[in-house]
């Protein structure tokens, strides 16, 4: 058994890099209430958010991750963490500023130039140009190549006409548009001179000086969502509105007044890549804040859990906490553990960003952006399932206590619930990465160059797969059997095990058919659940080395010693999740199979006098975790406890 | 492959017994616009659902469920096939209905006598007194029979007193204290010259004529909740709160004017669960409001995944509808195929105990009332988390669509949360009917009788399972191996084999450490696992059976077969979902497990053409049904499709 190791302790190794932005940023919760009333109609609600928009410009955090040269520090992890511990707060107002400074003002610092960094720069981080990003459209959301809008070039007036041609072309789901927006960043099929070149960015004003839809452009309200009713989405339609040519955003690729197009960047697929890689940074942020909230609702399940009572021992009478109750440790201990898992994964990811992208950083290599944003795809999909799965079951472990928005689950659970499917949908994004990942591993076959700049689609991953059949005998590198299951390190070489043989399994089952001929969506969607498994084993590799990784930097052997039962948790839970592809493989025995379970109960039985200090170890601020169920008054016990029959005495009648 | 059928022949077998009540309710839906506007404010969407409440009165709907005398048709299945059924509309009715008839007004008619009959019940089913049903305690949910308000009999005054000792015994939770309720059934232990006669339910009168609290009443207001935010629930505490005598709901026990106690049914705790079993009512009305509203949710999801198209064929760029998407279809068609269990499952629940409650039926024996106790707690289990989980998914197939209010899914999934913890915790209600499982194969062993009048709990439960050791030579009675899966009836035996194998693991896991006299709490706390195991393989088992049951009625072979096609597919997703366990037990090889999963991807695929069909067949009437999302005019294609790159085009680079 651990001796009783301090929270302080296990949060020093949880803040890691940025621990100074987390501390600073707690001191900025500890010091406001940002609490919105839960009875707020959606229009006082969005203008509360607004408000509280312009109270975290006075903090000075948006700026941090800006470049020097419009007031900021670039400090680009440190931004991304202080945001993801917005969701501490009122998830609205971590979307909003989402929406304001990670999307809107990271589409026009990315993909814009000097013009559009002067004229606008400055005022969108100070909060007072406040814009969209108009990527997704009605009938087209991840699939962002097949955009309908157009923003077609009229060499005579020297402007690009901005056009929406049918209903489900209107851009939707749009942040800030209902009621804020000012300007949008357009994503548009770029048409000139009866061309396509594909999707390309564009400022464009939406409204008035007074606040009213500008000329041509319609402007729609979604009105009431499942949650986050303080940001206001809406949706934009655009009947041939004109914007001035210098409003391209034209880092990537330019139109020259005679409509001449130009492009540093050889290949419209490369291109178009480019630009998608500045998602990678909401896609990171939206991981984090995903994470935030998961953390909290743990806090709140495993605080209550320790307090709430239910049924009484039946040989000492007295009433047993239900955090005692092994089927209640099985459904938040192991969350808790894999929640600590993705803070280091997140973590990792957010210093592997910073590294690329902080000013001053060496230029990426194709390379390294790939790998990050294969990352970045495959832990938002993991983290935001997870807090959608965990956070419900928080829910649920409260009770009727749960349920009541006083005690904060119910907004945790309906404002994150979209996280699954922004920023990528989920299913959409395990897919891409488990394409990427095949691509890689026919690429290694072919040149020994496993990326290339951007990932192979289509006919090409298509054709890539046919020509080899290496794959098939793609060695079983690790060994999986006769593994004791009680031993870390013995878990991580069959999660590993578990990496290498999907993956294989995939290109088993895709080659055949593909070299013969066979139509390749057939063959491709019959394959899908073999790519998501691929992929998802793949994340399991990613989060649980990021996990181990830590562990190596701890140095306390009492926190660490508690640390790797929190890792052996987190690694069991993956194996005992996935047993049944263990078993179908031979990977695992019936008998080592059967261990599993017992190992798991016996590790939270071993964590449950730990659950109150992994969990104030997230370290979020008294103030926003304040809630009647875990107020100390409406515990009090009274004096007169009455004599009640308890299960003990009951007779069979 | 299955000829196309219609829906209209599907519904018939859905609709079963209650048909006509089915149609008639449809016809009332199809008049009247139920939504309310999902901006309303909390106090006015309470009025807005209260006003809900007296038009429901004019259709006469809730009468049919009571008795002849107070002007009923006592159709006690009717009224709960229709009931469920309000879930397609606004699940705040459906709830604030339930309160007001199912609990209150079923409190007073099943425990009490022809006094409150007389008194009460005509204007309780009329709307004219709304009232609550005060059991649930803050400190005290599940545990009932640990309530701690007290009912103190005074025979100088020949009064109760009903009193809160403390913060955490305060009624919790309770529908139509806030705002609307003028009496309660309270719950609480009776005390009588000094002596605890346990948990019995009181008429408590909580507010005065003009609406405000009756004295020595405090009620406070839950506030917003995570969904059904037109339901008024509150909190009441007691101060020494004096009633008459007669309010005591006197059925099954009296205390006659001197204080002298009294009951037909000898035993504390046969009484205890005699008024217990009142509450079956209320768990079968939840599952089958559970089950409509996931009806409606599938209904969505697949007419939107019809419509919906996501990126474009390799080879002829034309886009593809979502459902035609294997992953898509494995999040929605084993889901619905579950639900078609689920239904028929209900529609079974719903008639046995049609045939146990309504007027003119035979005394319910024992027995037959416990069984039917248990099926109701497996299957509101199963039916709600099948409903949350399911609710959820089709949000996330619908994307940012599913995430829009105007889209109905948001509510649906918020509504239907406190399913899984309100009318009995689900995790709680599998573990007592795992208890009960085993008490009864105890007593079988012991007796040969299996049922007694109430369920074996703690020690002696304890007792009679470490008396036996039979348990471990449990017959392995059914064939698992060498099964041939694409053969329904072989998977059903798996089913089966399951059923009995769990509860017979159980018992060998328990019976030799109570035996030993170990901690009975420890010893079942570590078992919990395998406990709930147990009842969910039970309850598995049960549904099977409905649904195969249900086959059997099907005269048309076209409608037959494609119904066999949904029922294999329900039951290979059960078997999916428990592969590890077939393999861990030697059930099922690797092998014949690895044929699973293309078996699911099969049968999808075969049931894919129908899926519209399949969800049309649940009759939910259009005017619930109209969205947005589903609107043709916003599907409207434009004239003028612009040319877009497809993955087809795309190069390296």
């Amino acid at each position: 058994m651990t001796d009783q190791v301090s929270s302080d302790a296990l949060r020093t190794v949880l803040d890691g890099r940025w621990a100074h932005v987390r501390e600073e940023t707690r001191r900025q919760f500890a010091r406001q209430d940002v609490r919105p009333d839960p009875d707020l109609s959606t229009e006082d609600y969005r203008a509360h958010v607004t408000a509280a928009l312009k109270t975290l410009v006075a903090s000075g955090r948006p700026h941090t991750g800006f470049d020097p040269a419009v007031g900021g520090e670039g400090d680009v992890g440190g931004v991304v963490t202080a945001f993801a511990m917005l969701a501490y707060g009122d998830l609205s107002l971590l979307v909003k500023a989402g929406v304001q400074w990670g999307l809107f003002g990271g589409a026009v610092q990315v993909l814009g130039t000097a013009r559009h960094h002067r004229t606008y720069l400055r005022r969108i981080v100070d909060g007072e140009l406040l814009g969209c990003f108009a990527m997704t459209e009605a009938g087209h959301g991840s699939d962002v190549a097949h955009l309908h809008t157009t923003a077609t070039y009229d060499p005579a007036a020297e402007e690009f006409v901005v056009h929406t041609p049918y209903p489900q072309a209107r851009k939707e789901y749009i942040g800030n548009a209902a009621r804020d927006g000012e300007l949008a960043v357009v994503f548009a099929q770029l048409v000139t001179g009866g061309t396509s070149e594909g999707v390309h960015a564009f400022l464009v004003p939406i409204r008035d000086a007074g606040g009213n839809p500008a000329p041509g452009v319609t402007i729609g309200d979604d009105g009431r969502k499942g949650g986050l009713n303080g940001v206001d989405n809406g949706r934009l339609s655009f009947d041939h509105v004109r914007i001035p040519r210098e409003n391209l955003l034209n880092r990537f690729a330019d139109v020259a007044p005679d409509g001449s197009y130009s492009s540093p960047i050889g290949g419209e697929t490369a291109r178009f890549f480019t630009m998608l890689g500045t998602l990678v940074r909401g896609r990171i942020s939206v991981a984090g804040g995903a994470g935030a909230a998961t953390e909290k609702a743990l806090t709140l399940a495993v605080r209550f859990a320790e307090r709430r009572r239910q049924f009484s021992h039946p040989d000492t009478g007295a009433e047993i906490a239900v955090l005692d109750y092994l089927a209640h440790q099985r459904k938040l201990l192991p969350a808790l553990a894999t929640t600590y898992a993705l803070h280091f994964a997140q973590e990792q990811l957010v210093g592997r960003m910073h590294d690329l992208q902080a000013p001053g950083a060496a230029p990426a290599g194709a390379r390294e952006q790939r790998l990050l944003e294969q990352s970045a795809a495959g832990i938002k999909a993991v983290a935001t399932w997870h807090a959608t799965h965990t956070i419900q079951t928080c829910r649920e472990a409260c009770g009727g206590a749960g349920y009541l928005e006083a005690n904060l689950l119910p907004a945790l659970k309906a404002d994150t619930d979209v996280f699954t499917t922004f920023e990528g949908d989920n299913t959409v994004l395990l897919q891409l990465l488990a394409k990427e990942l095949l691509a890689d591993y026919g690429r290694t076959i072919r040149k020994g160059n496993p990326r290339g700049v951007v990932p192979l689609v289509g006919r090409q991953l298509a054709g890539v797969l046919a020509e080899r059949t290496g794959a098939a005998s793609l060695p079983r590198r690790l060994p999986g059997r006769g593994i004791d299951l009680s031993d870390p390190a013995r878990c991580r070489a069959l999660l590993e095990v578990r990496r290498h043989d999907t993956l294989a399994t995939a290109v088993r089952h895709l080659a055949p058919a593909l070299r013969r001929g066979a139509d390749s969506f057939a063959v491709f969607n019959a394959a899908q659940d073999l790519l998501l498994e691929a992929a998802r084993a793949h994340v399991d590799s990613t989060v649980e080395r990021a996990f181990a990784d830590a562990l190596t930097r701890v140095a306390d052997p009492g926190t660490r010693a508690l640390l790797e039962k929190v890792h052996a948790l987190h690694v069991l839970s993956v194996i005992d999740r996935e047993r049944a592809w263990y078993l179908e493989t031979g990977r695992l025995t019936a008998t080592e199979s059967r261990t599993i379970r017992p190992l798991v109960d016996r590790l939270c039985g071993e964590l449950r006098p730990h659950a109150r200090t992994l969990v104030d170890a997230f370290g979020i601020p008294e103030n926003v975790l304040a809630c009647p169920m875990l107020d100390d008054e409406a515990w009090a016990p009274g004096p007169d406890t009455p004599v009640a029959p308890t299960t003990d005495r009951i007779e069979t009648g």
